[in-house]
């Protein structure tokens, strides 16, 4: 029997639920013809805060519940749509969903970063839709690439601006010579950055987006916990200049790599070369390239937050579901981890390393260094040696490895920090050849 | 009853299609794992010259038939794969392989430009699956972007570098100031333009793929015939040298844009500004940047073209088909060409330009050029007086207009040629901002 409309049920009146909700009502018309029947939204789970909002007094009365098991019993829901965000109890509500014959479309990176092997398994057992295309980068088309567009590739590599915040902040430090709290803090009050900006500026945010890409681009499972992890705080002013000079921009990289059965992932600022594409992605723009043996390079580019941007996934993804609903085709993806596969340990990746170092103003400083790197078998690809500071009596030493291991890269630092002549080990930050 | 395998039949034994076969054999397990079930190539309709060729060679013979009543009745095919290119036959067999109840994937860019909105009607009423990815940006996933990732948002325009020939080219011309005869002669000795290249350099190809993608974004049926066309021989190397002085790159463009209900399509040579993420796009690589309400700017990029980048795609589609079909989900997509929009008569746009004028070197000229276009009222935006000839007694003049009418425009070309003081209309490109 062909169904006369499919019903949604939404979960979340935020932001994006709320942007989702317009959406649905806006381009009603066009949608139920790519969809080949009429979408309708039929309950809307709130807080009691969001009866009070001017989208509330939109929208029928009998269209919002506060109450769970209310929305959960409603009549007519085939879609599920979760817009709430965080962990849990997401989570839960998504198992509900699906476990109760429903298909499941969500936005939140949170849930499929931590629980998406699970969720997955799910949705094949139960045979039901399961999409979170607005878990990654807005509205840029990553999530369908990786489970359909790009399967007939084996990826080597993904290397992702996936965080429009810290993209924001490093493009200002780039252009204006700014130093980080000075960037951070205009991105904040544009807007840009939150109050507190530790899921962006750490690389939280990205470690997420990473686990869900890389899971499904190496069909294996790599959680959250599995990937290095470093901010950008310590990225400073001096390093953009010096980076400039070498031939390269700073970024920062969500990476992953897949090398025989090993899996690479890590989230940390690297040196890219400035001619690169990626070195021209600016502002809070994402970019994301994918390396394919038969794609070759792919490079996605465009807004990866924001409602507007979100709410072109989420709905995209009502759609897909209602078609598979309307046509009986349960579960279209398939994903079944691959155990063989396993996270090689951060110490044994092996890249080259820019390091700027704070040393006495005095000859035999760069022999000294030289030799703890030739000791350890690293070496040495260029070195500049920067403006003394007279007052201090102090210099800057800057740099750059040929391809070296990070173990020997670790304890070359820790010896380099201990010379007498050296004041500080200002920074350290990988390089990519992209 | 779920099927336990799921068969190929392929045509065509070229360079995609023999990169298609080896695909299938090479990744037959992991294919099987996304599918759901062993994707077998059952038949292969080749030409006899295919014969004699190493793959034929590979494969067991009786999977080689040169005649096409014996593959299309060959047993348990469930998809046809056509690899031939050109309007015919290739169109007469994918109407077949849809009207058996066979799902249908090409490469072939021409059919599709030519017959896509016949062969998708024949999938939606046949309910078989229709696919060619493939057919547009090679690996690049911009079909089924178009299709279904998309479909929340209305198009607003589509700017894209969609042919790799072309875009090596003008790279080549860009970067080493040398002219198109001598650029096209080494784009074919490295193989990269072919012996014969209108194809590419005329835009018929970029004309192609536009259609494609404009009869999808903007659910309209947008005909080759439909779109303005211009190609990239009358560029010069001094055109390079003005478009960078005033701040923009050239490139061949498809453009589609969607006004109201009113649709632009036209491929021609622009100015673009140099800081665009489109102007990076250089070499054989294509890039496509997509504007849509909701998702805002999106640009895709990658290799245009080649086997292994085709491979991608069409192998992508035979998994999607085969999925949907393990499933009984028929067609998916859903295409309903809208018959009140109209595409826009070329005279009808409204754009800048950017005029290169051979003149007498005497005063008074950029007088009577402004008089003219003033006239019209078309306003000079910027204005450069160059190199005068001694020899000739000549000099050139660059001219910027503001936005105007095509119409204006060409009628102040056509009077500005009858001017006394002018040798010649050195060149005339539109200018597009991104």
């Amino acid at each position: 029997m062909q169904k006369r409309s499919i019903g949604i049920g939404l979960m979340g009146m935020g932001i994006v639920g709320g942007q989702v909700a317009r959406v649905l009502r806006e381009k009603a018309d066009i949608l139920a013809e790519h969809a080949g029947c009429p979408l309708v939204l039929r309950k809307i789970k709130a807080l009691p805060v969001d009866l009070k909002r001017p989208l509330a007094r939109e929208l029928p009365a009998d269209l919002l519940t506060t109450d769970e098991e209310a929305f959960f019993n409603a009549p007519d829901i085939d879609i599920i749509v979760e817009a709430i965000g965080g962990e849990n109890p997401a989570r839960g509500y998504l198992k509900r969903a699906m476990t109760s014959g429903r298909a499941a479309v969500t936005s939140n990176k949170e849930v499929i970063a931590k629980h998406g092997a699970e969720l997955r398994a799910l949705a094949q057992q139960k045979q039901v839709g399961l999409r979170y295309e607005a878990s990654v980068g807005g509205g840029i088309p990553l999530i369908s690439s990786f489970t359909y567009d790009l399967v007939a590739n084996r990826i080597g590599g993904i290397y992702a601006i996936i965080n429009g915040t810290t993209n924001y902040i490093l493009t200002r430090m780039a252009k204006e010579g700014i130093d980080f709290p000075v960037a951070l803090r205009s991105a904040q009050e544009l807007g840009y950055a939150e109050a507190n900006p530790e899921n962006d500026i750490e690389g939280i945010d990205a470690n997420y987006k990473l686990a869900i890409m890389a899971s499904l681009a190496f069909q294996t499972e790599v959680r959250p916990e599995d990937i290095y992890r470093e901010g950008i705080s310590r990225v400073g002013s001096r390093d953009f200049r010096y980076a400039r000079e070498l031939g390269y921009a700073i970024k920062l990289l969500a990476i992953g790599k897949q090398i025989n059965d090993t899996i690479e992932a890590r989230v940390h600022p690297v040196l890219i070369p400035e001619d690169s594409l990626l070195a021209k992605v600016d502002g809070v723009y994402n970019g994301i390239l994918v390396e394919g043996d038969l794609v070759g390079n792919v490079l996605f580019y465009g807004q990866g937050a924001g409602p507007l941007a979100t709410s072109s996934a989420v709905v995209a993804d009502i759609v897909a579901s209602a078609q598979d609903i309307l046509r009986g085709a349960g579960c279209r993806f398939r994903w079944q981890p691959d155990p063989g596969k396993k996270i090689r340990p951060m110490e044994e990746i092996e890249t080259q390393y820019y390091l700027r170092l704070n040393c006495a103003d005095r000859p035999g400083v760069l022999a000294q260094v030289s030799k703890i790197l030739g000791d350890l078998a690293i070496s040495i690809a260029s070195a500049i040696q920067k403006e003394a500071d007279a007052k201090s009596q102090t210099a800057e030493i800057v740099l750059m490895t040929h391809p070296s291991p990070e173990k020997a890269m670790q304890r070359a630092l820790k010896q380099i920090a201990q010379l007498e002549v050296i004041k500080e080990i200002s920074n350290f930050i990988r390089v990519e050849h992209l």
